[in-house]
């Protein structure tokens, strides 16, 4: 009876890979998340290949744990969040959400063109540059317990803009590289939709909360207030991607209404475990997603560096510029933060794949570069946060 | 980008599904676990089609989480069970425990027999009437305050060799049912293989855990005894299907190894929130998988009447005989504590029909047998306890 052995095997070995990685990337003082997406890299497909192409291909078992690793990563991170005291961060979070958006755009569109890309094709290109993971600069920020400072709440204000921008910005070189042109009619609805579901949920979901904070204690099952609060998160999540946004924004919302609750601390508390045993599988699933092969070809390698080092230097530079405000320091936090691409910039770069925008060498390096952002960026946002003076919570 | 939408829905559906469910059922003072499996059916593709069918089959996302909920969940019975109280409650829960599994499995077997099952497959029918469910008894006599009753303790005791008894049994019949035939030799094979996996993993698991707690601390991550003792469920949860037996052994194994370490009260308040997500996966999809279409027919209610009494009488017989030397009123309530069949009987019921088996009709005749028998059995269990004058702790 080897009934679901193999999905067994690969859940061990995800999740060990996971705590092995982690545990020798504290020791050598890089946060923890580092280790478990090199981990994902050395048991993924193209190096030890305990875990195939096809086990984390999209909608399979392990695609949607790692899925619902980084939904209750955001949800635990809103939980951290009130919406309060991101208000007070609005207008540096919306000009490092803007300008994290407009600058790598720019610049990407600029490169693609320069290689030959003809102008649409090109700024379907530069949206793969944009979009930023929110969920691997969270965990550095939880690991770290910096989820206080004031830089860390500019990037998750800001983190949620960027989302609704490049969700925009897809919608727009999707219709110009199927020849519809724009329609300035039809976005102004997308973008009314997608802040509308943000604004509406955010205000007066924390209103909800605060008076009916009751209504989580009525079920009999005694961990209820946990069970609304995890239905709230799914729920969200699911309802963010109707709107066009990704999951994790929706979750994010839930994790930020249910902070506004007196039981607060024992979410908290409680996501804990939860955290611990289906994160692993978002990060390690996440590094072995990298196609190492591609670094075998020079001129891939190059173009690899080259997109990495644009990616990287236009998402810091938007990112500083919009958090002068906090100072230099504060500023590069900030850029530094919103530098992963992630999982987004592999589900642009799918799409680019799918539509025949991209070849599979331009697929490789986007997708390659995406994991690269992810993984530079702890350990410098690690060294930048224990260095700074923490310029801490204004309010 | 409608990435991951559908999941995300059916998560969704599910989790609330199966919280209403649970909230209903306990307000009617049944168990939680047939509210969330009532709750499975009227999502499921046979009632209001929330969940279709293709998302509920072997190896799909919902059939992987619900498989990880059960493991989770006997990972946390076995944490409630330390080896030496299974040897301390003695000679009338061993009784209880080898009649309360002999006499349902002669009967189911001759029933199934006698209904057209070839031999082997009546043999695999019977290994589903056997299961005691002891998560059903415990939280009866939990809500009773009669834990400290001596028929608690011997029905706890029985319950917990009852599993292991009906967990190889299962893993022999399987192996049986994998084509092997009535072959003595293999059957012996099968069975020292089994006995061997549990008592090596279970005598010698225990002894490295008592003299080696400490190591649970070693790693720097804070959750380290959660993690490390996740690790060893989700190994040997793979290790037990290696040999021939279902993964929730393995998992409860782990359970009860680590339940000889001094972090045991936090890992089982740890598992709490685990529990709470993922266990309603199993339930829910349990439920889903009942086609409630067989039920329109005459002929499928009336063996659902004969199988569930067939699985009450001589549940309670066995468990009375083993429990002779309490008394008559004693032996009762030991015979009637034992008849819940709930997680087990549908685990193997699960397993029946991914095996091919079972048809359609008796896996869902042999789900609403288990259903049915954790239905009847609090009102009547805590009736005769309330009559009963206690014949106290003796230890």
């Amino acid at each position: 009876m080897h009934h679901g052995a193999e999905i067994l095997l690969s859940l061990f070995a995800i999740f060990v890979a996971a705590q092995i990685g982690a545990e020798i990337a504290q020791r050598l003082k890089l946060p923890g998340v580092v280790g478990e997406i090199v981990a994902g890299c050395a048991i993924g497909p193209s190096a030890l290949g305990l875990v195939n192409a096809e086990q984390i291909a999209a909608g399979t078992p392990l695609d949607v744990l790692a899925e619902i690793g980084v939904v209750l990563l955001l949800f635990a991170v809103g939980l951290e969040t009130r919406l309060d005291e991101l208000k007070k961060v609005g207008r540096s979070a919306f000009l490092v959400g803007v300008l994290g958006v407009i600058v790598p755009f720019a610049l990407g569109a600029l490169w693609a063109h320069g290689n030959g890309f003809e102008w649409t094709k090109s700024l379907f290109v530069a949206a793969a540059f944009v979009a930023t993971s929110a969920g691997i600069t969270a965990r550095v920020l939880q690991e770290l317990g910096a989820l206080s400072r004031i830089e860390s709440r500019v990037i998750l204000g800001a983190a949620v803009i960027d989302d609704i921008l490049a969700m925009l910005l897809l919608g727009v070189v999707t219709s110009l590289q199927g020849g519809e042109g724009v329609n300035i009619k039809g976005l102004l609805f997308v973008l009314a939709q997608a802040i509308g579901f943000v604004v509406v949920i955010g205000w007066v979901g924390t209103r909800v909360m605060r008076a009916r904070a009751h209504w989580l204690e009525r079920p009999i099952n005694p961990l209820s207030p946990l069970t609304i609060a995890l239905a709230i998160c799914l729920g969200l999540a699911y309802l963010s991607t109707e709107f066009g946004l990704a999951a994790i924004i929706g979750a994010f919302l839930a994790g930020m209404i249910a902070s506004e609750v007196p039981q607060r601390e024992e979410l908290e508390h409680q996501m804990q475990p939860l955290l611990a045993l289906l994160t692993p599988f978002f990060f390690v699933v996440t590094g072995a997603k990298i196609d190492l092969s591609v670094f075998a070809d020079p001129s891939a390698l190059w173009m690899l560096a080259v997109v990495t080092i644009i990616a990287i230097v236009s998402k810091l530079a938007g990112g500083w510029l919009g958090a002068l405000s906090l100072g230099r320091r504060g500023a590069l936090i900030v850029g530094v933060g919103m530098v992963p691409r992630g999982e987004v910039g592999v589900v642009i770069a799918s799409l680019g794949l799918a539509a025949g925008v991209f070849s599979n060498q331009t697929y490789a390096v986007i997708v390659a570069m995406s994991l690269l952002t992810s993984i530079v960026t702890p350990p410098v946002l690690s060294l930048l946060l224990r260095r700074a003076p923490a310029a801490r919570s204004q309010g």
